[in-house]
């Protein structure tokens, strides 16, 4: 079964708005066992909506359409779809009846005037419920093509997909395609040394495809097994996701959905440890990072943003002389920072950053990018000094993330051990 | 000039990621007077890239093409380039240099090994620079049409595109329509009253256009003026503007693209004045966002992230007895906390917040979202109590937001006594 999506609006060729349906409803069908094949989005031109269902109705057995059923005279998709398909735009009265009673039910939250554009319907169509808005969707039978017409408004699309146009499409997808996914999120190794490390392990002949999605500064990488049975599908993934993770090892920090953060703060609770942070050129993000997990009060003591030399005396009890001496961007003054965070918070870890974040502020002995990072733990203290590269939001992401990665990798060990 | 964009990877018509690109080229195409006319994404399919060039190039003048070129396996865009237009793909000398000089200049962050494959060009092509990745574009014309090619990754994408693609055709576009945009950044109000607010100021007849896009927690409202000269675009906008503002007094944050944050950053600045930080529920993203902004040392002596109450006692000298008796979430451990850190970093601006993000810790008293904001400065100490709903991540961002609006209005009034 080929499927196109079409995305209806000026808002999205002028890039006003980012077109998050296109890849809700490629998720949903995915995890149907469905797969896209395209997706185009043109603006609020008859024409060019004409052309695309058109164009896409030759290359596709379905085409789901979202946007330009709404009551201005900028939604055109209903008339276009009667032209682009030898049809008459009419009111539709079960349409009309629909549009009455959704305007009064939503006049409390917001007032629409009436109107019947909404109900003019192409003709030969069969009308899809919309529980939540005035724009009744439709759709459609054209030259062999399912061509589907659904609001553009998330919310209402997405109830429409999962209660109609899914169970509609499912129960008629033969024979039975199943696709299994599973990501694995990995951070360390570039690209080309994941490939390299992967290699061998893609077997398109057999349903097995591969896919690395790179998103600064970690990747996911993407297990897909296509099969004619979810048994089959399942033979397929389970083995390959071991070989995956055998060969990345420690790289990947977590499987599925599940964030470096989310990781982080299972290993916390895992072990019974806490944390207190001494952050200077990351400013916050480490912190804002840990607390962003509900429940971090349990492992989470305190954070310290240590911008000035001051502030590193007085909160963490860094020697003022050894700021001077070794400069505040140094091996010494990270780990004096770790460590003095550490006794300050009364916490099991201390974990301290400070760099040259950029743009200014680099020299020779120490460019921009230079950052020291170091973990106070019973067991001892660890230091290591890094040279990133890229604008300053990347060095600190960078820096963040880097930080991150050095608790799991420390809990993990602990774990183990 | 008809133009059209197409974006290559599996992750997009999976559902994994959200194509970005799609709106930046649009947005970018916009502000010269460009608007496209539709856009496509596929997967990493060679026949499937293959439809989509030969479709967009019959019915376009240009066509960009974004992703596909990387080392891997499953980047298949310069093959694909190269059958659809019947060229061969030879190995370029030049893009061999740049990949092995790019590799070795990246080589400090993360090492990529030589790979050729991302030499391998159409023949008969240019080849555009890439001053921060091992990936060339190119570009090349065919039966009339202009396609480039760039990478995926946004920060290359968006530089060649400013510093190759765009010149190249804004020369070559014939001058007839102009368009001119601008954008008012909005916080406080939600859309139906920014539009009750801003009615009547739209005049699509004589080519004046306005567009709300809510982006939580703020709105960027943009005004577009379309003319046949530069001249009257001009003076069909900036009355606008002006009207605009006007009707939205200081709602208004910032104009085009400045953020929240440097206008925060500016003022700051403008006002030599000095800021110390003491956060509870939003965990350092305050103050991660004041450290965001390059040069913010000189305003920003520190922050203290204090989730436990010993935290708010031996940092900010908050009265343990104060946190037993009124609460740590309370007004007046809000005022304490702003004023404990003002003194503790002798700043001139203290800034403190306690609240509950979430999802547990709410009480009848004081549910879920409740929030206290502090601020103390030479000329007094205000605290206020909010109730934001939403998850965990929206209260803590507007808080955030709402801290940093505070800051920015405290500010203005100051520079305009």
């Amino acid at each position: 079964m080929r499927i196109s999506t079409l995305s209806v609006g000026d808002e999205l060729i002028c890039g006003q708005i980012t077109d998050t349906n296109a890849g809700t409803i490629a998720e949903a069908f995915l995890n149907q066992g469905l797969r896209l094949q395209r997706h185009m989005s043109v603006g609020d031109s008859e024409p060019d909506i004409i052309e695309a269902l058109l164009e896409l109705g030759r290359n596709s057995d379905v085409v789901i359409v979202t946007g330009g059923l709404g009551p201005t005279a900028d939604d055109l998709t209903a008339r276009a779809a009667a032209r682009a398909t030898g049809r008459r735009l009419v009111l539709n009265d079960h349409a009309k009846a629909h549009v009455r009673d959704m305007s009064g039910r939503l006049a409390s939250l917001i007032v629409c005037p009436l109107n019947d554009k909404q109900a003019m319907i192409p003709s030969k169509t069969t009308l899809i419920p919309n529980p939540t808005g005035t724009a009744c969707g439709f759709y459609l039978m054209n030259n062999g093509c399912f061509m589907f017409f659904l609001p553009g408004v998330p919310t209402e699309m997405v109830r429409m997909l999962h209660e109609s146009v899914l169970p509609y499409l499912v129960e008629r997808a033969t024979p039975k395609h199943v696709i299994r996914t599973e990501h694995l999120n990995v951070f360390g190794p570039c690209e080309a040394e994941v490939d390299e490390m992967l290699s061998g392990l893609a077997q398109p002949g057999q349903g097995l495809y591969l896919g690395i999605c790179v998103t600064f500064p970690w990747m996911r990488i993407t297990l897909r097994a296509e099969a004619d049975s979810d048994d089959k599908a399942a033979a397929l993934l389970a083995p390959a996701v071991l070989f995956a993770q055998e060969r990345l090892q420690e790289y990947v920090f977590s499987i599925g959905k599940i964030t470096v953060d989310e990781t982080v703060a299972a290993l916390f609770i895992q072990q019974g440890m806490t944390l207190a942070l001494a952050e200077s050129c990351t400013g916050g993000m480490i912190a804002q990072r840990i607390t962003s997990i509900s429940g971090s009060s349990r492992y989470f003591l305190e954070g310290a943003v240590t911008y000035s030399n001051a502030a590193k005396t007085r909160q963490l009890g860094v020697d003022a002389t050894l700021l001077v001496e070794k400069a505040a961007v140094s091996g010494e003054a990270a780990s004096a920072m770790a460590k003095g965070v550490r006794q300050a918070a009364g916490s099991d870890l201390g974990l301290a950053v400070t760099g040259i974040a950029g743009p200014d502020g680099g020299t020779i002995d120490k460019p921009v990018g230079t950052v020291f990072i170091s973990l106070a733990a019973p067991d001892g203290c660890w230091t290591k000094r890094f040279l990133f590269s890229g604008s300053r939001d990347e060095i600190r992401t960078i820096t963040a993330w880097t930080a991150l990665d050095w608790l799991r990798r420390y809990l993990v060990r602990r774990a183990a051990a």
